[in-house]
């Protein structure tokens, strides 16, 4: 396969076909139609090779977790997805890679009714970026700023999972069964990007982000965009049942510091503490409370009313 | 500085705030306002280290570059361009670096009053990929097929002189003098995206593509797009004058097939051969029929009538 043939096969493989796509993938632009008295949301992220996957990553679970960590940028902002764009750098086109790896793509564009609307490929080491856009109603999305004076703070799902297989991939653990391995790395890179959640919070929740850096990080996105402080009740914290190989001390860290949880944070007043818990049953997702907001500019990670010291296990790209 | 002091390095250089950004750079999606009636064209470009530029390249060239060659997407279907989203990928930030590729971003932005909405940054080796949003009129744009039997050829502006900088730092050609190595180094990276004709060669253009990889290759997708052939006369075709270091007929390979002009290649009637000669004049951009649209298949690239057998020296990153 030539550059050329690689897009007409990505193009062939595609089923969804969007009413409000004009002009998809082909032409020197893809030309859409917004939605009458809608706003557009709009989000961007990169996954590269040696820093979010590996060489010897499934091809397959690459491209979903590159669409995957952009559906999650939508939730966190209430919107709905809608067009992507993809930006491939590979150093070369083997059938076989782009086949498992196209797979992966529409694997998850189709469960959220996503169509590729265009893109770029290069030579060049490995990564993708992909750009979407989605929609919301005028005035109404989630920021990180907004969280209020005693805000409860919640989260969604459960936490560490995911930065298993990353601390496994830059070798931190070796001892772990493989049936851990696998189950974290399917967690990894399919995350479920909480779409549903992120709409339905509209109206519910004054601040949200998704804990992509981990909870402990993004969190203080939303103090500081807020202008507020927060304390974090640790015994509280949903942690991943698979985290039991660690120490309960390690396990938290990683929990509220590992990343790659693609879950949403967010806060609310205490008035809508009945409509959230009903939202989680509806939902099927756990939604847990995790600390309340504060005025003070300090955040507070406390287990069982003592301060909680942890080491951080996030990544961050330069110190 | 780290990525998030980079992130809002880049956040308070930026001047243009456009009023339709409702949310811009640092939350997890930016919020846009599109235009009533308007249908949003959207692109996508990837720049590389090693294949679009060195590292010995000036940083401000290069993310002025990153921008250009996206903006000259958007001319090419006529679009109106307003809003962009970076994603950088760099080995380490150095604060000198990035204070010279800001002021490249924004040397181009300001000029077409482009905003930045939001982006992301990542650790390892360098590359751009920015996205590209700009507005349509319902059914006023121009796209690849269309071109129509009889109709004239067209090219902007005077073709080659980037490909000599492309060239050489391929290290194909070492004889050259300094000033030629600088401006075409200007003209490889400092391209004008044809913002404005492409908006004025609506209703008027039947088909438009942006040459970017070389008019050959170029205009063969507008032929493919459209279903007809080409004849080409080679004795019309604008070479830039630098060229003349080379032979003539070097000189005639280069500009049609070396790429990195970022011009407009379309086509139109003949009875609108007046309307684009006046376009020419109020622009001030040399529009040079180049050849005609013919109904079968083929393209024929003639010189004074007799066949102009030619090497190609365009870029492909896949063979």
């Amino acid at each position: 396969m030539n550059e050329f043939e690689l897009i007409n096969y990505i193009k062939s493989k595609q089923k969804i076909k969007r009413k409000d796509v004009i002009v998809g993938i082909l032409d020197d632009a893809a030309i859409v139609n917004p939605p009458d008295n809608k706003k557009i949301a709009i989000s961007t992220d990169t996954l590269l090779e040696g820093v979010h996957f590996q060489k010897y990553d499934p091809p397959e679970l690459i491209s979903y977790k590159a669409i995957a960590v952009n559906l999650s940028d939508m939730a966190a902002i209430g919107a709905d997805p809608a067009w992507i764009t993809l930006s491939l750098t590979i150093p070369e086109i083997k059938t076989n890679f782009i086949k498992k790896f196209t797979r992966g793509l529409f694997n998850i564009s189709e469960k959220f009714s996503l169509e590729i609307i265009g893109g770029d490929i290069c030579r060049g080491p490995f990564s993708i970026t992909i750009q979407i856009q989605g929609f919301v109603k005028p005035e109404k999305y989630l920021l990180r700023k907004g969280a209020k004076f005693k805000d409860d703070i919640y989260v969604s799902g459960s936490l560490g999972k995911a930065a298993i297989y990353f601390f496994l991939t830059n070798k931190q653990y070796k001892k772990i069964s493989s049936s851990i391995f696998l189950s974290s790395r399917l967690k990894y890179f399919k995350p479920k990007p909480r779409i549903n959640l992120g709409k339905k919070l509209i109206g519910i929740a004054n601040s949200a982000i998704d804990i992509s850096d981990g909870l402990s990080g993004d969190l203080q996105h939303i103090l500081n965009c807020s202008n507020v402080g927060a304390n974090i009740f640790m015994e509280n914290i949903p942690i991943a049942s698979d985290l039991n190989i660690f120490t309960k001390k390690e396990a938290m860290e990683i929990a509220i510091s590992g990343g790659e949880d693609y879950e949403l944070c967010f806060t609310a007043p205490s008035s809508k503490r009945r409509i959230i818990k009903k939202l989680s049953k509806t939902l099927n997702i756990p939604i847990i409370k995790i600390g309340e907001i504060i005025s003070e500019l300090k955040t507070n990670f406390l287990f069982k009313g003592y301060p909680f010291e942890f080491k951080k296990y996030s990544y961050q790209h330069f110190y």
